[in-house]
């Protein structure tokens, strides 16, 4: 029999992370029996008929959730975000072509690699000088590039793009391109400003294993380039992401996932409860100051991961044992930032900030 | 609270397919709350110790169960053996060298198109010119061909490799590379005389969503191509497979039915287990005949697969009502073949073999 009480963990891991706790108990009852039919949602072909309705309801959630256009695409594959940095150059810059990248953390690093391996690739903007703590502003994307690609929040850093660059609009407008995997669904957006947004599941929308791509199939297939069938996102949009096997159980707790959203009010309301749980956060760190120091620039403050460290770093030791004790896990910061990080994806409760935030006033107390 | 009881559904399923019960339950539990920790399987973090335990737990089963060479490498990808079929040529065909191919079915038509995409590629045998109802024998494989690929068993057509190519030994053989997605861990096979063997999880390891790869590194590295971190073996195996985010649930699940093979035994006793299974239902087919006729050459029966058609098809629909009665699931035949296919992958016990039998012997009864 299972088992399904649990201690009270406050989850801040950067990714994979927090999902809400009824989808974690209709995902493990899946596991046993999907839907009374007396199988397991492992064991059943991604061919049935059950499958193919998950699938086709979670894809679309993702376009009623983020109001996307009609004739857009949704299609889930393997392989990460990471896999989605070799496949955009691929799918979008012409042979002979350009692209044109901004540089806001690891992850656009790894993108503007991958470009970089295809064709030319320009860096219009970066915030490599000051270790990645602000965002680019008022850079200039070239005309003649076959799209512009940025990373909307930089889980790494704790910095996020607030307003979106404008590349214009219209037929001669640079094509937008956004690898969104850890504010997705966090708050709206204008999806049709985009030629492709895409991102693992891993932060708001499910578990490790599925990465989402939205995307206008009228932008692709311009590029010249033949293009193996499994990076082609023209071949899965035709296929409606069965081209191969999908990673079935990532895309059913996404549609589960993505169903709480739905039910909680959409993307609208988890910017409010975004808003309120960065503000409770982003407070306390500045009341606190100098014991505790946000680490980027105040306007560029990401609204999913808050960064910050002690302003006595020697202290670590004894503030680590307070958020321990709390039952606080996974706010160590990244290696390339230190201090700490508290991730708070869109199934993080107010309560668990609530409970860091004492923790950091506490510490205050003792150590200011 | 979960419910376990569930109707008996004998799942011959092609893939993703029956798991053992016993992982479902494990797996389920893990969702709810992982090894007490509080936390969903589902929410940790990838490079989280728990995790990373889990990683190497998985690795080390696939090299212990195959008796693999210290030196190989396992890494498990999202993507499935579909992307595989792309990073095949791209990690071992050289710059201006050439690839041989065995064609004995659907997959191995796409592994070969994936390879024609970079270079040079030959069929040196195929038995298309008889829908794959049979393996070849007797090929030439090219000296000087940079590798020799083929598929052990052909889930769409119900043939399987009995005896593997054999393209010599030492510093000057041929390569060997297998795509074993549908028979891996169903018997043993000499992992030394293979270059890179790789398979979809979703028949007798896990759930769709992750592949895995089992290499030996000094093969790698040496096309004089240069190649995205994504696609490149070399790469995943020095990150011992965390390169980039894992598809964590997946591994985790699989990780589940290495120790379930182990435990009954290891490939040794899969194969005996599994030829009890294939010859119980082969039997009755070649009993029964005109009313049921196997559809491939005998010496070349899938253990994993069997096809069969009625001797006649406007039979089919009384068939199919006797098999549904009986909670048979997924034994209509792929499309492209017609007919049945009864999958009996490691976990599907004999017992569920044995209804099927019986099933064909009372319609049998009442149509010979």
């Amino acid at each position: 029999m299972l088992t399904a009480t649990k201690k009270k963990v406050h989850n801040y891991s950067a990714g994979p992370c927090i999902l809400p706790q009824e989808v974690f108990e209709q995902a493990a009852q899946a596991v046993l029996d999907f839907e009374g039919s007396g199988l397991s949602i492992l064991e059943i072909s991604h061919r049935s008929k059950p499958f193919e309705a998950v699938m086709a309801k979670a894809q679309g959630l993702v376009k009623e959730l983020l109001g996307a256009p009609d004739h857009y695409q949704v299609v889930f594959l393997g392989g990460g975000a990471s896999l989605g940095f070799h496949m955009v150059p691929l799918n979008y810059m012409k042979v002979g072509g350009k692209s044109a990248y901004a540089n806001t953390g690891e992850w656009a690093t790894r993108a503007i690699k991958e470009s970089k391996l295809i064709g030319d690739t320009v860096v219009v903007a970066s915030s490599e000088d000051r270790n990645f703590n602000y965002i680019p502003k008022g850079f200039e994307i070239p005309a003649d590039a076959d799209y512009f690609h940025f990373t909307s929040n930089n889980t790494i850093f704790g910095t996020q793009f607030k307003q979106f660059p404008n590349t214009g609009s219209g037929a001669g407008a640079v094509p937008l391109i956004c690898d969104m995997s850890s504010d997705i669904f966090s708050r709206p957006v204008n999806v049709a400003d985009f030629a492709l947004i895409y991102g693992g599941a891993q932060k708001n929308m499910g578990p490790a294993g599925a990465t989402v791509y939205l995307f206008d199939p009228e932008r692709l297939g311009h590029t010249g380039r033949k293009l193996s069938p499994m990076l082609d996102l023209k071949n899965h949009g035709a296929k409606e992401s069965m081209y191969n096997t999908p990673p079935v159980y990532a895309v059913y707790v996404s549609m589960l996932t993505l169903e709480w959203i739905k039910k909680m009010g959409g993307v609208a309301a988890m910017e409010t409860r975004n808003a309120a749980k960065a503000k409770l956060l982003y407070d306390a760190i500045d009341r606190l100051s100098p014991v505790f120091k946000g680490t980027t620039a105040v306007e560029d403050r990401s609204v999913m991961n808050a960064t910050f460290v002690l302003g006595d770093a020697a202290q670590e030791p004894a503030f680590d044992a307070l958020w321990k004790e709390a039952n606080i896990s996974g706010i160590r910061g990244h290696r390339s930032v230190g201090g700490y990080r508290a991730s708070m994806y869109n199934a993080l409760p107010i309560e668990s900030v609530q409970v860091l935030v004492d923790v950091m006033e506490h510490f205050a107390k003792k150590n200011g």
